[in-house]
């Protein structure tokens, strides 16, 4: 990049079944609080993340209903959509547009409101991750094909569903400290091994909730970095595709757009794997988490499920991940989803992020996935 | 912006109904095109385009589609939507990334596939750029939005239906040469004026057609720029919003979001309304043709109509407007329209356009509108 970037202010809604509030409201409330955590009033863009507004809200011109909100206008605004991974794209869009020169002071903001609609449609939209002509219009639901992933890793590793627990279980226990997310309580062992069966293997308790809410966060250059601000730079931002259909891969469970991503922020930033003290991991199905830590060089296929037993990746292990319940207990508004994890490692970097603080937290990496790792989007964040 | 962004290569499917080509192969026939013409076979980045994915073709993640369609994995992809100036939001993302140093070359399509919807989906699908909870929810639709702009203008200005002949004719005209224009067949004043009703006052022949169609351009540095290129300077390019409700506006026939994004476009490319050669105009609807001419300081309101029916925005007038036949004729594929004016305004600059060819052709203005005017996007382009 041609200049450095900085978050300077943070804002999200808590997660949940919102009945009251709309995109409209829901991504409002995240970029008011980003902005007066900033003490900034006006802003030159705003981008924002969303998915489902076309499919299930009847709302495109997502950005222009935000900016208009928010008071903002008439500011830049256009939405960035990579399904799964929009809320992580539209930070990486406004940090574009930051370090390009085109304006001195962007906000990203990531909305997704998906309880208004029927459980089928929402899973219908869902879908709309995946390949229309060859996975979804076959009758592939997005679960369903996680849970392909899920059963060809048990049968290469020859391991039982069980052996996922610890990922579900650390992200529960993470999230009873946050009050904004939406699944306080802590789970057992034995509530995941008995759960009901969404797509088998893949049970209630591997899956991310359908929910609602909006996290934003407002970035500039050093030149408006202000006294009260505690500026967190982006130090590697980083985006990777790979093939649309999984059918279509070498192998389902390399997920490569998730290993270029991080390796690019990684070169970016000037670091290693071993140099990050937290990772806010796109945990939508426990197997996605095992995938993730693999493909960024955290962990190994022989041994990630044995160290998330030995609970190497809860608050206080080797390697935090999921800090503030990640998606499976904090929530997974799909088009906010990665903006949360930057506002979250945000406030972890800025020692901010009370009961769910991790130690150190030098150096973060967020790592949001669209489409079963069709896109991956990482970014590298330090104090 | 911190450095030079050049157009190089430029790419078109013909617009029209496309019975046997989807978003996919629209897209991958845009972009290959765009690649030939700059001889260039891998890029570091894809931005798509696209408004109606989610709402009309159960497909989301439309920008991994394509850049793995067009073997292009693993760049980085995602999707910019900005209602109908999705497109030209699609090139600024393109341009961002390239001038704050992130990619070197990127490539921006515009990509929409309308026809495999009724026309009652279409309609509702348009609809999702105005606002849901005041607008479309009620009843409006894009058309008859647009309806209550031309109503109150011909209240206003004391002006007939039939004054909006010039820029329908003008674009047919236009139109006929273009070998890729969906209407290629001049028409008269007299079937304008007798034209059935869509929602009154527009006519059939006011507005542009729903159909299919994709457009793409490859960006770069001027490092990359190469002997054989023919590189068009992107001098100005800026965004700018406006309420999304028509309601909330104090004057509704004032295109706030237009004026301000060309004002700023040619005050980055350091020009004037004067400068321009010819102007590639969002002529969705004769009315939004006669209030961006007004918006961006091209015509005044008292003689903006007349001037057209002096020929003044013909091909051989004083500013040529939708000069290869515009939203109205060329068509209008929603989202890939402010990538069709691009690649059209590159043509003339090049001077390659043909029997469409407009002299001088030096500099010109783009100017894709969404929402009715809650967002634009402009760009000047010069040889």
């Amino acid at each position: 990049m041609m200049r450095d970037v900085y978050i300077v202010g943070v804002g999200q809604t808590p997660v949940g079944e919102h009945w009251d509030l709309g995109l409209r409201e829901l991504g409002r409330s995240a970029v008011e609080d980003a902005l007066a955590d900033a003490r900034i009033e006006a802003v030159d863009a705003l981008y924002a993340g969303n998915m489902l507004g076309g499919a299930v809200n009847g709302q495109e011109n997502v950005a222009t209903l935000l900016a208009d909100a928010a008071g903002l206008l008439p500011a830049e605004a256009w939405k960035v959509e990579a399904a799964c991974a929009s809320g992580a794209a539209a930070v990486r869009a406004a940090a574009m547009a930051v370090a390009s020169g085109a304006q001195e002071i962007a906000v990203a903001v990531g909305v997704e409101k998906m309880t208004d609609a029927s459980s089928a449609a929402v899973s219908a939209a869902l879908a709309t991750a995946a390949d229309q002509d060859y996975e979804s219009s076959h009758g592939l639901s997005f679960v369903s094909l996680s849970a392909l992933l899920m059963r060809r890793y048990m049968h290469e590793t020859e391991q039982p569903r069980e052996a996922f627990a610890p990922f579900a279980m650390l992200a529960h226990q993470n999230a009873a400290a946050n009050p904004r997310a939406m699944f306080r309580e802590p789970i057992s062992a034995e509530a995941f091994a008995t759960c009901a069966l969404v797509a088998d293997p893949i049970g209630i308790l591997d899956a991310a909730p359908v929910c609602d809410g909006a996290a934003a966060v407002v970035l500039c250059s050093k030149d408006t970095v202000r006294a009260h601000h505690k500026p967190i730079r982006i130090s590697g931002s980083a985006v990777a595709s790979d093939t649309i259909s999984l059918a279509a891969r070498p192998d389902i469970l390399n997920l490569r757009s998730a290993g270029r991503s991080a390796s690019r922020a990684f070169a970016a930033a000037g670091c290693n794997p071993e140099d990050i003290d937290l990772f806010e991991a796109h945990d939508a199905f426990t197997i996605i988490t095992a995938l993730s830590l693999e493909a960024c060089g955290f962990a190994k296929r022989s041994d990630v499920l044995k160290r998330a037993a030995e609970g190497q990746f809860s608050r206080t292990g080797l390697l935090p991940i999921s800090t503030f319940g990640g998606l499976k207990a904090r929530g997974h508004p799909v088009g906010a989803s990665g903006a949360y994890q930057i506002v979250e490692a945000v406030l972890q970097l800025r020692g901010e992020a009370g009961l769910n603080q991790v130690r150190p937290a030098r150096r973060a990496l967020t790592q949001s996935i669209g489409g079963h790792g069709s896109i991956a989007v990482a970014h590298v964040l330090e104090a």
